[in-house]
């Protein structure tokens, strides 16, 4: 493993602008570091492309991510979290540190040990299976049952939220019957969480709803911290890359996260 | 201008399967011309991408499409018609025969002699600002008005159709006080026929509804009797090439088109 530096960024990838949940968080919780964020938004949506062609979009962006010298590598995207992770740990783990979005929400809804939990997300992420299998392994007595929403992210990118169209997307999702009885739902897009509240809403505030956003940035401090890889004092501004620009992921960007971001283009294809 | 032969295919390409509404009109006017289609479904949808990404992936589906020994090739998309047409001709006119979605329609909607007519398509069809362009030097006189209607054509392939998630999200975009006292609807966008009875319900069927459909089969056959290129007995059967295959995108393709489609994928990037 190469020696690191709490002065190097970390790193954080999606397909699209969706990442900027966990990004936020990140700054958040994490105020002294700094983000090199990527959204591939040449391939923008990851939920509907096959398992390989996700595979090698994340391969190529993490090793642009290690050559701009990062610590640590969050891969802020389900669909890239539950069919790449495995060989992004195998192509890189001797150069970098990577984290997640599965499992840390994964072990958050374990330590509720509800009876019957949901997990809604993308076609890749239910197809490759992977949130029902880390939750029978974890906690085998809880019931997991899966529900792909793939028009809740381009509905969210297009700015359909709290609004009459996102109310019918939701309540023709959510009224499916195998979600019926769930005590917790996992929202297991990094988009989601900006929806958070409506999905709440529709059940009536009677169903936990678990994002990956704070999950997922207090496991990397208690990463960075025990290997002592803390940063105390930021000394470059945080950068957002995406890897085609368009003015409407910016105002999108804008619109989520107000000035907090100004997008560049990257491509790296 | 390299010579061609009647037995030659008819290439046909879109972002998608929304260009299949395209290649169903052709098999309907034109049963005796072989197809090849080849749908970019790892960069599907063009409609948020930049126009450059737009004429790149164009040309290199085009040349794919020349090397199977395409006569024609027609650019099923009104992204890549509105962005990448030129270039097309710029880079291949002198060994293919080319054909875009956009002015036929143009002409059509030109000789109904409206006053006011509005057109929705995708973000990348829009800020070309092609049909705007195209009308005002062919009718002058006509009114047009654009809106970008960017949630229909993931809607329409996820299988959002005829239900209240259509019905609201439509009646979000087309109650938009610009598209107020349209006679006629140019539907730019080659998924949006598969939602044309929806959408004329919602003008409660008294606005003219246009799309490119049968008006560019029909330019085809025209385009193609008058070189003397029309295929009178057909010798290989139709293909289906999407660049990155999912279950998915088949069982759109099958729900859309019944049997006539069987994708298969071929990967050119």
């Amino acid at each position: 493993m190469v020696s690191h530096d709490k002065k190097q960024p970390i790193g954080i990838f999606d397909s699209g602008i969706g990442g900027l949940t966990v990004a936020n968080a990140i700054m958040r919780h994490l105020p002294e570091e700094q983000l090199i964020y990527f959204g591939d938004t040449t391939h923008f949506p990851y939920g509907d492309k096959s398992a390989d062609n996700i595979r090698f979009y994340s391969l190529k962006i993490s090793k642009f991510l290690l050559e701009q010298g990062c610590k640590m590598i969050v891969v802020a995207c389900n669909s890239a979290s539950s069919t790449a992770y495995k060989d992004l740990l195998e192509f890189f783990s001797h150069v970098g540190l990577f984290v997640n979005v599965v499992d840390p929400l994964v072990r958050a809804v374990c330590v509720e040990n509800k009876k019957k939990v949901g997990v809604i997300a993308t076609k890749a992420t239910i197809n490759s299976g992977v949130y029902e299998r880390r939750l029978k392994e974890l906690c085998p007595d809880t019931e997991v049952v899966s529900l792909a929403t793939p028009l809740l992210a381009p509905m969210i990118e297009e700015g359909f939220v709290h609004n009459q169209v996102s109310s019918a997307v939701l309540s023709s999702y959510l009224s499916q019957p195998e979600l019926e009885g769930i005590e917790a739902l996992l929202l297991a897009c990094t988009h989601y969480p900006l929806i958070r509240d409506d999905i709440s809403a529709y059940f009536d505030h009677k169903v936990q709803i678990l994002d990956s956003t704070d999950i997922v940035a207090l496991e990397i401090k208690s990463k960075l911290k025990e290997m002592n890889l803390l940063n105390d004092k930021r000394v470059a501004s945080n950068t957002f890359y995406v890897s085609d620009y368009t003015d409407s992921f910016e105002q999108t960007a804008r619109f989520f996260y107000k000035d907090h971001v100004r997008l560049q283009e990257r491509d790296i294809w």
